[in-house]
């Protein structure tokens, strides 16, 4: 087994493949390093690829005739992007651009749609990933309802830490605020209101990108009150 | 082949199917009229069935702690609701509710499920309707990010709007303003306020349920700046 099919099967949707299946997929796959900024594709662009994050962060985005721009997603490794073009006319459904240093595995397209075609255990996994994702995008679309921006940077926190761990909790920031507050659909201004009153009404402490506080209790009490599911979350992080 | 057979056949992930598979996926199956209010099933519950509109509309939403409520769609009829929860360890992920009399078909999602597992033909067009639902949804999520009130209100109207059409446009809205309200996650005062706001900017005018406007150049002018899709959408209603 090669280093790329090593990757691939950390992905939930292909960890039963068989080896033959496995080797299918992954012929012609390949390796690269890009840094911070390389736009892998742009949406409506012709779909041939789909990507596997093995280190960095990727984000996912799209961009209105005004020129604003929406985040789709922000990946850390281990996930996968654009597989889901080959349901998309082979069309790209967003744009993806490098955030950090990354290694980045490109898979063909045109394999992985013909082993679906054939292979129904590959297809239920992934409407399984599917209906997962879509409920985390119900839950965005509830958030954005009925939680206020500190209680959904609060939410955020939540899935960063460790939510069995007991005791003083640290959480280190993934990526910048900029980027943070885009996530979460904010304007940096109201990024910064939501902060102090998180802390106002939370008592956590921020100090640069790391967070802290005696426990998760009074966040969970925060944030959680305002949102339909019950902590722990079962989906910490978004999609595959 | 028997009514529910011919209704579940307009439905898009169905209508490739053969006699055989139509016949085991709608044995069991059972029509009922059900009065605006009746709840069909709760988020969380286990889910034994799944749901076709014959006529009428259902509200799909997700309560919080708080007693708030988040609307997950508003569905016409020709639409199926329920289904995912076989990819959901067999638990809906949303609540139902009837909010207009409603002629509802139930059908067994043991005998959807155990077909998807052997039919790949099935499974594929379910992954169709799946991705397709996604980039609504992402799109969605873009609207609250990107969009104001008004323009979201816009959005929506001109969903529901015959886009092709030239001349003179009369829309009708579908449910009342309160639903609309909360299907565009605005509060009712958000929502007279971004009705008077689109009025004053695109000309439209708006007597009871109904809404005139000379051509929709200036709705798509003032709505779909702030999109990242292009008018005419290829989407005009959410899911299947």
């Amino acid at each position: 087994m090669d280093e790329n099919q090593k990757e691939i099967l950390k992905v939930s949707i292909f960890k039963h493949l068989d080896s033959g299946a496995l080797k299918k997929i992954s012929a012609g796959a390949s390796s690269s390093m890009h840094s911070k900024g390389k736009i892998l594709f742009i949406h409506g662009d012709e779909a041939q690829r789909f990507y596997f994050i093995k280190s960095g962060w990727v984000k996912l985005f799209r961009e209105t005739l005004d020129g604003a721009q929406a985040i789709v997603d922000i990946l850390p490794k281990g996930y996968i992007f654009g597989e889901t073009s080959i349901f998309e006319d082979s069309i790209y459904p967003y744009s993806a651009e490098v955030v950090e240093p990354s290694e980045i595995i490109s898979f063909s397209l045109k394999n992985l749609k013909s082993e679906i075609a054939e292979n129904n255990q590959l297809a239920l996994s992934m409407l399984s990933a599917m209906a997962r994702y879509r409920r985390q995008q119900d839950q965005e679309i509830e958030h954005r309802s009925i939680q206020n921006a500190p209680q959904r940077l609060g939410c955020f926190l939540l899935r960063l830490a460790n939510q069995d761990e007991v005791g003083v909790v640290k959480i280190h920031l993934p990526y910048d605020k900029t980027l943070i507050a885009s996530r979460l659909g904010m304007q940096p201004e109201t990024f910064s209101r939501a902060l102090s009153k998180l802390k106002a009404q939370t008592g956590i402490r921020v100090q640069g990108a790391t967070i802290e506080m005696d426990s998760l209790d009074s966040l969970v009490r925060y944030s959680c009150s305002a949102c339909s599911s019950e902590f722990p979350c079962k989906d910490l992080h978004a999609a595959e």
